[in-house]
């Protein structure tokens, strides 16, 4: 379990444990530890104490339990139903991992997923909602509110959300310290054609700052302090891409539990840990290089983009 | 004309100038100066005293002639061809800029371009090679070697010569210091399916240095002492995209030629001045917005740039 620095305040994550299967254009693997939420908490592990909030099933593997705990994870949010099965998900990649296709999704567990949070849960100052649906997103807001609490809040969604549920998912943006999305769906969900403008519109729409994620062109943040665009990491290696939009969320509320800060300066450097981090979960299957990684080699690549975006 | 710094030397520019016709989905325009050449001896001009090597016909008009000279370029190796007309062309962009077709294309005098140099234009420390034939290309190159003159070589080049003039531009790419090329150009001529490595293949083809352009995403430098990566200027209205590369590598070549330095520092400097410039290119048809927005603008946009990429 890593030293973490005294400003560290802990982070909750909350969102989708899954068993992966992957096919690319090179390669497939079976039994995969995924989903968000996994993914995002071995993220955030690295720089903050971190709580996962989810639900698996009696099948899930006494391996993937081992590798949240390795981590330092705070697993008493992570429900366990024993007569259910592990929320499954399949997919295949296309040729030079242009988009991909969902072969198959088993929801099993996950399809009654509604997280209630413990009292000590709703202590969390720091809290990202994984792209579950907005309205199990909005029931988690409602909980800190009623609490009393206001922690700040990172939310993902994906692109079924924007099509099935967009009046829900416009009240959550309303709630939100800060949104996290990928390009076309920035794009899909405001109705622009200029991501700047798509960022600047989702601010409008309630969010106070946006960061939007163009995978192996950076990642752009929309502040009312300023505007930052940082460029990718330069990976050349690319193994499976699944996960990396959820360990980029999940090492940026990492970064700002670490340092109990949410000021633009701050998230500058958060979204820069987050490049560095997804970059590391591109480069295997399931979390295999995130989780092995280590802080070095992630400070290491933050210096590395230092310095190849300073002129 | 603008007042040059001690350090700056001549840069030499050699392309085509152009009367274009262009459509866009908001509006269309005629009578356009247009032409690489034309963009990139404007975009230079803010830098370092530029020449123009071209050729225009006897329509070609009074009022773009004085476009250059208010710019200072030096237009003894532009030729006239009083009894032709000048180069034309015509192009429709896509739906939200993604791509355009040529409508129309006369070569008129521009078909029997050849460039040759005189003796006070081959004393120019800083060329670049507008996207004309490689041919042409290497035959400069060509001049330069045979009156023993090593400039700084930067070139452009575009799709059609890697379809059709491959092994010549494969040769021109073994005599340059700086090869700019955009994104699917890139993958196109190295048959790779990442940047990153497009880029690093490029170098091991011949040029010293790479530049590729990602439009809205920015752009990367390869270079023997390493690789720097820079965001797009965050533009929220194209008008017209016609000569942003050019502005953007006049620019360049400019920028080095007024500090008459080829290191990676300035190359990067070089990159961001470029980024700074071509993002006033888009903003209005043809040179307009390029050719008064002055250097206190370029300089602001350079600053910007600055600020929206450190963390």
């Amino acid at each position: 379990m890593p030293a973490y620095p005294k400003s560290a305040r802990p982070g909750l994550i909350i969102g989708s444990v899954a068993i992966d299967r992957v096919v690319t254009p090179f390669a497939q693997s079976d039994n995969l530890l995924g989903g968000a939420a996994s993914y995002a908490a071995i993220a955030a592990s690295y720089f903050a104490p971190t709580r996962l909030v989810g639900v698996v099933g009696g099948d899930f593997p006494k391996s993937f339990w081992k590798r949240f705990r390795k981590h330092g994870i705070d697993l008493a949010g992570l429900q366990v139903d024993p007569e259910g099965k592990t929320f499954f998900w399949s997919g295949q990649y296309h040729e030079n991992f242009a988009g991909r296709d969902t072969l198959e999704v088993r929801l099993n567990v996950f399809e009654k997923f509604s997280p209630v949070l413990s009292a000590s849960l709703l202590d969390s100052p720091f809290v990202m909602l994984g792209a579950i649906m907005p309205t199990l997103q909005n029931q988690v807001v409602d909980q800190f509110a009623a609490a009393k609490k206001q922690p700040f809040i990172l939310a993902d969604t994906f692109d079924l959300w924007i099509h099935t549920m967009r009046a829900d998912l416009e009240r959550l943006l309303r709630r939100l310290d800060l949104f996290v999305i990928n390009e076309e769906e920035a794009l899909l969900l405001t109705d622009e054609r200029n991501l700047v403008l798509a960022g600047q519109r989702l601010r409008q729409m309630g969010s106070h700052s946006v960061v939007i994620k163009k995978g192996g062109h950076g990642s752009l943040l929309f502040h009312r302090d300023g505007y930052f665009a940082i460029p990718a990491y330069p990976v050349t290696k690319i193994v499976d891409p699944t996960g990396a939009g959820d360990s980029y969320a999940g090492a940026l509320i990492g970064y700002l539990a670490s340092v109990n800060r949410t000021d633009f300066a701050a998230l500058k450097k958060a979204v820069a840990y987050a490049t560095a981090v997804s970059s590391l979960t591109v480069e295997s299957f399931s979390v295999n290089r995130l989780s092995t990684a280590g802080r070095k080699t992630i400070n290491a690549r933050l210096q590395d983009l230092v310095r190849l975006s300073r002129f």
